[in-house]
């Protein structure tokens, strides 16, 4: 019978994983067309109030083909308490069998989307990072920075949040990590202050204004994912230099670059896909006053990528 | 962590639950609009070639959903060895936790197909059964004589199939559980002798023609589940007094009736679901002359029906 991982295994394992280049392989793999990743498969629920997405496909030169299952619920239509769940199947191809069942709980989900926010940051900061900006200081807001760490030698942290408390906890947990957090209560002070900026909320309406946008910075935009969910105001992407994504498909649909072109103030021709500016020098930032920006939705390769490497991380410590 | 449970676990429990009314109940709750379906997810391979399919969904009243993931591969381009391979995972609904792996193989699958098969001539066959007609001496060939066990006295069997060893097989085996088995080299023969046939093979033209139905006649199709299957002559649709469906969007895009309905020979107005006939006596046959044809695609209802039935039964002996 197939092997059920649980997710302490899984982040036993996670440690001697290199995420970030496994990321940026699928990644290129998915932008040079060697991906099958079909829509994603939804399933909505009213009482109570959520919604489970399955996430799926395959690369053309893997043995594997790769099912994610993730969910999100409201314990009722009142609270705003949210359970997320989730678990991702790993399948030969060739004969369809199950070859093992990982129940991270959505954490691999959490892990391949701060590693995509490391790779963008890799490909696309400017050079010299005076600090780095976290909008939401939530659970992505915190592993946005350590992943990040493995791109940057900025350890200078301002990080917002429309809850007070939130920011107190995301300073406590975060500082003896080894990087120096001032919390902020206006996402302008992050602007001024911050040449790479996170975005990591659930927010419908833009918290980063366009005129606040200092010239030479990246962001890097994670926490739409829906087509309602808005973090950035589209001028922003108005006037950056470089909008880059995960998926050109998928953020016609979703994310922050649809909210820009339904506005009229985003060309589709601008878009460029990160695996190819992973592959492709030429597409990155050609100065240091370059504005830029990734909207990362999240795609399925993620998902491969991520479930592939603990899957041969755990057979190896057998 | 979640439970998995092997086809050994799965079959052992099977013998205790009453599948075919479980089945008849998620055909009605499907037909009333109290289940959640939405469309297949489809992910398709060239080399070796091959397909998976996920079904998914919930009942409205239910506390579960269900994902169905089902593969088949042919082991190369050339040959026609086929592997088939599957499971089924239940979840909660409200928090997205995995309730249980059955790792049943594709073996629920063919036995909600047989299922569906003996509630079609439960509610539409003439009374008097003189022979059961199977086509297609497979595995669902078989499995439909064992559920229609449930719903007939008759075990009087006529067989055909294009491989003659594949018929000997099925008589040595079908036998020795109580059934009388002719096995025969034409459809005809088939047509000419039973009231009841069901057709379970892979059959990309028709292996039935009209003029050679009797009145009287019920016939169920499982065989055809992709656009390009086709077991029966559109005409037998055209000359049917009944014609059923277990979903009728369903089958507007696979399966017997999209031929029909492709070929200007049935109205879509007469397209009656299965969901309906159980509840709705008036819409069933109305004399022993008349000719009824169930076509069955195969709908996520019936996985969601059976995973739980088989959690339950299973529950019930840890």
């Amino acid at each position: 019978m197939s092997r059920v991982y649980d997710l302490a295994q899984i982040k036993s394992v996670l440690r001697s994983i290199q995420v970030i280049p496994e990321i940026e392989r699928g990644f290129v793999a998915y932008s040079k067309g060697r991906a099958v990743i079909p829509p994603v498969g939804e399933l909505q629920f009213k009482e109570p109030p959520g919604e489970t997405h399955i996430k799926y496909g395959y690369l053309l030169d893997d043995d594997f083909y790769v099912i994610k299952i993730a969910s999100g619920f409201f314990e009722s239509p009142a609270s705003n308490r949210y359970t997320s769940d989730g678990l991702m199947l790993l399948f030969k191809k060739g004969t369809g069998e199950l070859v093992c069942v990982l129940q991270d709980e959505c954490y691999l989900t959490n892990v391949r989307t701060a590693a995509a926010g490391a790779v963008s940051a890799k490909y696309l900061a400017p050079k010299d990072l005076e600090c780095i900006g976290v909008v939401g200081a939530g659970t992505q807001g915190r592993m946005q920075l350590e992943y990040l760490a493995h791109v940057t030698h900025c350890r200078e942290v301002m990080v917002w949040d429309i809850d007070r408390s939130a920011l107190d906890d995301y300073k406590k947990d975060m500082e003896p990590l080894g990087y120096r957090v001032r919390t902020v209560l206006s996402t302008e002070d992050i602007c001024a202050h911050c040449n790479l900026i996170v975005t990591a909320t659930p927010s419908k309406s833009p918290l980063l204004s366009a005129d606040k946008i200092r010239k030479g910075t990246h962001i890097t935009a994670v926490g739409s994912d829906t087509p309602e969910k808005n973090e950035l105001d589209p001028a922003i992407l108005q006037k950056a230099d470089i909008v880059v994504t995960d998926s050109i498909s998928q953020c016609l649909l979703r994310g922050e670059i649809h909210h820009a072109l339904a506005a009229g103030v985003l060309e589709k021709e601008r878009i460029v896909e990160l695996g190819s500016v992973i592959t492709s020098p030429n597409l990155r930032r050609r100065s240091e006053e370059q504005i830029t920006v990734a909207d990362l939705t999240g795609v399925a390769v993620q998902d491969i990528q991520i479930a592939k490497a603990v899957y041969h991380g755990l057979k190896e410590i057998e």
